[in-house]
């Protein structure tokens, strides 16, 4: 790894255990072994290396969705792919947990990638569900701008109810809920199911 | 307001504010007005007034939900009651919020109420559409026990997606996405929507 990829990638694991506020530059060298000047001969200081951690993450959250967002089937399988897809639930979500620290939501610059990810995730499922009531996959009635984030919103509370549970059991069933009443949403150009 | 009362309440104004490390016995003095051997006469320490605080929030929001699921009308119009309800989205769930704080989640104890409190809307929100669906409001197929979960997941992962955008807008359009899934889950007992 670069100097940099590594002062990225230690930055990330501090902001994730640390939070914004108990992330320091001093944390960072330690972390990453690079020493004081070579960091800041890559970045302004520590609000430039966070953007640039968060950013990261933003942008492997998207890529991971898209893998399945992309794939192949009909718009409810890949829905069910993107929604059952194994994740590590009782860590929780790294951009969703990024909403509950509040040094970075105070921040306009560090709280932006945040926020762009979560309105890209709803347009892009926004896309989705409408292709699917236009193949007739999906019933005419469904409403794809509330629906997908009523997708998106079943995730990141489902992350919450395990939390609370230390159980990824609420998780499970929240996404089995949204993905029967989802089902029972066929269109005509679609068989029932057996 | 009684000592313990004031104690209690400024318990759980400097747990919502500050979390339960920033929350010290001496700031919690400070804003009750109450003195030291007050505090330590009603209660044993700063732990014990964090579960009496926590368990008066949990408390609070069950009989909130229950005014909704026990109110008048068809299940679906109680479900829209309780996900309608006026709420303060961008302060975020009182309950909720405590699953993002790493000493109440270490803390068996503290947990306890919060894990209790999404047990029981988890329960309860089973038992509305187990009812429903008896009762021909709801369509057989639904399955009450997952459903339950994906509500209650809706509305604390709306809470996320309002935090993230800085808007209520998203935790609307979740709300009233699950409230169109569930419409339209109507079963015999009930006629369609004109």
């Amino acid at each position: 790894m670069s100097t940099s990829e590594r002062l990225i990638e230690s930055t990330r694991e501090l902001l994730w255990e640390r939070g914004y506020v108990g992330t320091s530059p001093k944390a960072i060298q330690q972390r990453s072994g690079v020493g004081q000047g070579s960091m800041y001969h890559h970045f302004d200081g520590k609000p430039d290396l966070a953007l640039a951690a968060i950013t990261r993450t933003a942008e492997e959250m998207r890529a991971n969705a898209e893998l399945e967002f992309g794939g192949p089937g009909s718009t409810l399988e890949r829905l069910a792919a993107y929604l059952r897809r194994e994740r590590d639930v009782l860590r929780g979500c790294p951009v969703g947990r990024l909403t509950q620290d509040p040094e970075v939501m105070a921040d306009a610059t560090l709280r932006r990638p945040v926020q762009e990810t979560f309105g890209w995730l709803r347009g892009r499922l926004t896309e989705l569900l409408t292709e699917g009531r236009e193949r007739g996959e999906l019933d005419a009635a469904l409403d794809p701008v509330a629906t997908a984030s009523t997708i998106v919103a079943v995730l990141q509370g489902g992350y919450v109810l395990a939390r609370a549970a230390d159980s990824t059991e609420p998780f499970t069933e929240a996404v089995e809920g949204i993905l029967g009443l989802l089902a029972a949403q066929r269109g005509p150009g679609v068989s029932p199911r057996p």
